[in-house]
């Protein structure tokens, strides 16, 4: 038996006991996590020190070094989120459909918890505890596998998590943690169905591409997010502008970052040369033909309608009308946030229900798609694919149903 | 491009004009198909001659030929079961979460399509209909892969299908068949992620197993039942002699029979003999060493906790306690449904928050668990994993959601 296979076994038990565990136990055991993550503050950072200093010699670039590490202000920020999921409601044993058949018997589909999830991810350490805490809330027990770059951060974030466990009487195995760096123990998890019911790929295309491939065991899609935003002829120019600049610039590195503006051919002569100006020494433009007969930038190749630039760079393509917008979008986009700019009732309602995608906006930023800003307190990734769950994945997509039947001897006829 | 691409394609553009089809064209088409299988029943049933002729040939078994048989009668069930779905309530562009950010952005959770569904099945041919209707209703394209045995039927039925689609202003790719036996087809089906959405195998352990082990598209597992009956020290043994009697012999071959029952140790010599006296000549039992020093029965070997018989065949285990029946469905069950039988609260309550399947019952049949008992219309299948949906998937199961956010400039501060 593998010594993963001993882990898993381990998650599973726990999982029967935080399962049915009341919502009172579980945010006193999150309290404790909150409280040994400021006693083992300078131990944390000690620990992170080790992965920033590796980083740099394996010469990764500052942006990302940056994003690694872990300093008081970001611990806090932790121990923030752990408290905002602790105010949350608990998503277990709750129902939005009771009903009663004709012979008497009661029937409710009430939540309850997937498990174990499993995540596999590449980005910043406070994965490490969003993830926990979001789990323990849901009912679920959690196998975290981190890269290898925060290794001692992950290390040192899992031993305070289990620290809280440990005074909640509640299993410190709700917490795995595969410390391992071989790619190999990545191939086992994703085919472990009897233990594990969920996987969580967030990271880069090539990981979730990876992991769709290999998993046997059901996953969620995350992440990737080519989005556009469509300036109609009705829209108003000013919020066009605001919303075009803020979906490009505010955080470009995101999946929820505007990468293409399409632009009905009634307003291009007057929105471009307006965006021009504001983007200029900013965002680097790369547009269609009729972009480059009103401004002067550079062509945009088929490659630049396929991209998620994450970058100071958009793609501008003028269109006849907003049948071809939506036509764009149907070809190039991700199916992750789409947005429309305009004043038209008709051509707003024609977008929402034609484009196909997590969220679709009209007159507002696509950087609102992200489980804080909906409400939801933390998120898992942003799930791209429809099947689960789509969009942000908060506590209320962590939880499975199961049908409760009370009955009084009733047989089948 | 493969010829099953070039009919996904298809199926894809058809799924945008169905997917934003009002409920009234829906139902006019549904009304239409049900109207044809009426005009073409003699040539469905002369199709449907030559499949048993061949399966007659093939020496398959007598129950089975029956299954698969077409007469005026089972016609006419399909074209009920279409006319329930019409009844039902459309699925699609509903909401139960609608709320506002502070900012002033209105999020709504809409119902919408999945887009298209693949469905490999093995089962009798009104499979065919039933799934074509529930998708559509619920605004998707559907896929076929029947078995080989049907495909004469199978191919009368889709014929019919494509005939009241022609009449419905829908196009007529809606439905999608795979005429072609040859086992690679399947193959290349399981990996079509882009045209794909979901697919739902409905068969045998086998093709389940295959379906999971293969497939790249998202899929929900259906069916396999290893359904237990717990009769408590707390029960009406009357009660859970009918029960018992239900679940395992109105109709053994179904993944919702009973196939082990388990009995507490107080009342295993009162109720063992009441049950071997019904069961005496009809149902051939395997206990275990307690079972066996109450009543002469065969031994029930490991493999006895472990098999789905669909027969009539039933393992009885005599336990101290509820707490070991509840380690032993843990242990042996297939999460489909369980059932306990008792007039203590504590112990409904018990096994109700423990047992981890789809659907729990307390003093009733294990057979309840259907899409048409629960008043779902009818059933794509019965789902045994815990992603997407759970026990019976209905029309309510078969569509993803999408966010639409209304805003006036809002961008993210």
């Amino acid at each position: 038996m593998s010594s993963l296979i001993i882990q898993c076994k381990k998650l599973r038990d726990a999982a029967k006991v935080l399962g049915i565990a009341d919502t009172k136990t579980k945010n006193k055991a999150l309290a404790n996590v909150a409280k040994r993550l400021r006693i083992h503050q300078e131990y944390i950072m000690q620990e992170n020190e080790k992965d920033v200093f590796n980083a740099r010699k394996a010469g990764i670039k500052e942006s990302l070094i940056d994003r690694l590490r872990l300093d008081e202000n970001r611990i806090e920020d932790m121990i923030q989120g752990i408290q905002k999921i602790i105010d949350l409601r608990d998503p277990i044993w709750n129902s939005d459909r009771v009903w009663t058949l004709e012979n008497g018997l009661t029937i409710s589909k009430m939540t309850v918890p997937l498990g174990v999830i499993g995540i596999i991810y590449e980005s910043r350490p406070n994965v490490t505890i969003d993830a926990f805490a979001l789990a323990l809330k849901s009912g679920n027990c959690i196998l975290l596998r981190g890269s290898s770059t925060s290794i001692h951060s992950n290390r040192a974030l899992v031993y305070a998590v289990k620290e809280g466990l440990k005074e909640s009487g509640l299993p410190e195995e709700i917490i795995g943690f595969i410390d391992d760096v071989d790619r190999s123990v990545v191939m086992e998890m994703l085919t472990l169905n009897e233990y594990i019911d969920l996987i969580i790929p967030r990271g880069g295309k090539e990981l979730i591409q990876f992991v769709i491939e290999n998993a046997t065991v059901p996953t969620i899609e995350t992440g990737v997010g080519n989005c556009h935003i469509y300036i109609d002829e009705r829209a108003n120019l000013k919020k066009a502008l605001r919303i075009v600049e803020n979906a490009k610039i505010q955080r470009p590195g995101v999946c929820n970052a505007c990468e293409t503006i399409l632009i009905h051919e009634q307003v291009a002569s007057e929105f471009l040369p307006q965006l021009y100006k504001q983007f200029d020494g900013i965002v680097d433009i790369m547009g269609c033909e009729k972009t480059r007969g009103i401004i002067t930038v550079k062509t945009a190749e088929e490659q630049d309608w396929m991209e998620e630039y994450l970058d100071y760079k958009v793609a501008i393509k003028v269109v006849q009308n907003i049948q071809e917008a939506i036509l764009h979008i149907d070809r190039y986009g991700t199916k992750h946030s789409e947005a429309i700019v305009t004043e038209s009732l008709e051509n707003a309602n024609l977008f929402l229900r034609q484009i196909d995608a997590a969220a679709v906006y009209v007159n507002a930023s696509t950087r609102f798609t992200d489980g804080g800003q909906f409400g939801f307190g933390a998120e898992m990734g942003i799930s791209t694919q429809k099947i689960h769950a789509r969009g942000p994945i908060g506590l209320e997509e962590l939880v499975t149903s199961k049908y409760t039947i009370m009955g009084n001897g009733q047989i089948r006829e």
